[in-house]
């Protein structure tokens, strides 16, 4: 991305709340920004005083230590102040409705409300109530745009262009947010994208998002420079409805026999955590071509450049 | 306040535990020390290096986050350290006392505890266990000075005073904490304090703390400069002797129609979080006379008044 | 310890596993460390920037607030950022190991894992698997290494030397990770160990560790000049097949009668918490001998030494 590119657009949106609603400018100016963040992850004193003074709340309605974690620890070394709410222990479990948990938060004077919602569109209506900015850290089977940035920064990184790129999406894309931020982001910078699933986890109708769909692995995996295997959630109905695990793996995962057909340098990208021997074996988790744990670190140099734009927006 | 007033008094208390032991005087010192950090809250970077290289521990024996989020976020804003104990899943599992407990965190070089129990006392006897401050942060039925303080704090700043003031309290009072502080508190600086709910709410002898009771609403409405309305906690015995949420409503809830016939100006407040429907119409909560959320602004306020004086109290 | 001795060793550990394979200068070398730091933590600004910019992780499988609060303290007094990581509540629930577990934080450019673990080795496992410091705070059975640590520091620090002092430590020593690594630091040091408990709780061929063992109190307290008393989990089986608490008590509980035939100035310590009236009386716990408070304050600067060498290590 040349300086150039970079001038031509500047972040005035006090919120992200998914990717769809980004145009390829705004989604650019994020990955630059966030290259810049990635060195400071690599200093000693590995903390830029960006956001000191600033208050980020985490707020987070369905658990998850790892996306938590990444925004915590992309905060702190910005320099913010980092209050963690689970809200089962708090006032939610009163009845508090969350358009109210949100005034009482921005009442704190909180700069930054991270979000994680088991409904689609929660942190919308979160960023309609208050001044504060809101990032969406997943919300139902929607969006999970940092995600999906991540996995954009590191493909960036990896192949130097997203443009052109085939990347297939390996999984269940159903019930997948990863999979819909992944799909609305990649296009809008003009990678083709392939889905893959057994037909019963695929949604009705996800052409329209201008990708190619397919049941077949092979054919997924034949011109892709890269896939992102989507992790296999067998606590759902609808993937019990699938024979097996065992049946899952034979069809569908990713083995060294499967990838010695693909392009030699495909790059290999799962959101984590991996079921090792069930969406891939163990040999192309921690294989060569395998980027997942860059996607962890590369997470938080994204992360620090979200909250950096929405608590910088210029309102115009 | 002027500032003679604020020379007339030094802070000498190591800690806070209610506000039936402080002098007048003593009230509007923290009330005027708060004016001065609420304008820090305003800042772009709000931030000041008062408690640095301070350590703040919450111990909270009820869970709050409401409470504990807003005495974190103080402590923060002071430039200490905190530490979130939650005693559930701590030693006492392993049946510590609270005395024990308490010289175990005064041992780790803690300036000051903030402590919530289930037991009215608790605070005092930790208090007079360890050399570390302790701020009452709630206390079986007993008190809840920083609640109390934030509600006197925020009448001062939107009627410039609380001598002579009509204050009515309303709901469940006998078995609110928040009621006894504001008792204590308001009476000492001279506002005349009503309180009313049904009858079973209200505890016998309450007269004695130089308050007129009432179980009619509309004479509690009658003169009001102010009315601070409890939180009704459904899962208490008590409270389900009312005969339903409705007919509490019908005979206690704030609506718009009965605000008409008060003061024109008159504030409503809440501790929250707020039973929409049922201790007052949403009209009310969102509504022009509401400052339910400028009582969670002024709460952080506050409690960095308290946390700085504690731990800068003039030892005499 | 003198200036010269500590400069004949340099510390180049990248973890501290336990005390079984630390040299007795290395253990020096920690303990000497430690007097600098617990300087810090009475001052008036208990803070150094020794670790800006760097993270600590505490990944507790075993919950702990005592051990997780003492490692949290200790990294925040040393200007690191701390997050806190409950693996129920995370990845580990669904299905994945150790060492994935291990190479996300590492991915997550973390400097220190402090891990807490139900099972002897797994912080080993762990250490061999990232390329961040691994500090255990308990594992299993098997080591606590800076829980031993403090022991020595308070004992030396009270008594001016380990070598040559008699220690017996007394209770579960069959389960006792805090006794195994008392009994590697305190025979490398030079300490003439004893272990006394009912014959069921001392574990066979214990003596090959160097230690003399008895299941006489008397005999175990007739020279001692310190004694290390273990909190009995009622919890356990093999606990439980003893009588009662009130007849441990009788045979192994530490009273002031028995403390009148020890050496005067015998030092009682207890790894908290205590239960009072079973492993000894209140009037011990709280009485001229006891150092068990002091055993909590050193905590902090023995794990402020311990999290400086290992991300200051040598490495050679």
């Amino acid at each position: 991305m040349t300086k150039e590119r970079e001038q031509k657009v500047i972040w005035t949106r006090k919120d992200l709340l998914g990717l769809e609603e980004l145009s390829k400018e705004e989604i650019e100016l994020i990955l630059y920004t966030a290259e810049g963040f990635k060195e400071v992850t690599t200093r000693q004193i590995k903390k830029v005083p960006a956001l000191r003074g600033k208050t980020v709340v985490n707020l987070f309605y369905e658990p998850s230590t790892r996306t938590r974690t990444s925004f915590e620890l992309a905060a702190k070394r910005l320099s913010a102040d980092v209050i963690n709410i689970v809200p089962e222990s708090s006032s939610v479990t009163k009845g508090e409705t969350l358009i109210d948990t949100g005034r009482n938060i921005e009442a704190l004077r909180i700069d930054i409300i991270v979000v994680r919602h088991n409904c689609s569109g929660a942190p919308h209506i979160l960023a309609r109530s208050v001044k504060s900015s809101v990032v969406n850290a997943g919300d139902g089977w929607h969006e999970h745009p940092t995600q999906a940035l991540l996995d954009m920064f590191t493909l960036k990184s990896k192949l130097t262009r997203i443009e052109g790129l085939n990347v297939s999406i390996i999984g269940d894309i159903a019930h997948s947010r990863v999979a819909r931020s992944n799909i609305w982001g990649l296009t809008k910078l003009g990678a083709k994208v392939t889905v893959c699933a057994p037909r019963i986890l695929i949604p009705e109708g996800i052409e329209r998002m201008g990708v190619k769909v397919t049941d077949n692995l092979d054919e997924a995996l034949k011109d892709a420079d890269a896939i992102n295997i989507l992790r296999m959630q067998f606590e759902r109905d609808e993937v019990l409805a699938f024979p097996s695990k065992i049946e899952y793996f034979k069809q569908y995962g990713i083995t060294k026999e499967r990838l010695t057909k693909c392009k030699k340098d495909i790059i290999v990208m799962h959101p984590g955590p991996i079921n090792r021997g069930i969406e891939m074996s163990s040999e192309i988790a921690d294989g060569a071509n395998s980027v997942i744990l860059e996607q962890v670190t590369n997470g938080i140099a994204v992360r620090m450049a979200v909250l950096y734009l929405v608590s910088h927006a210029k309102r115009i």
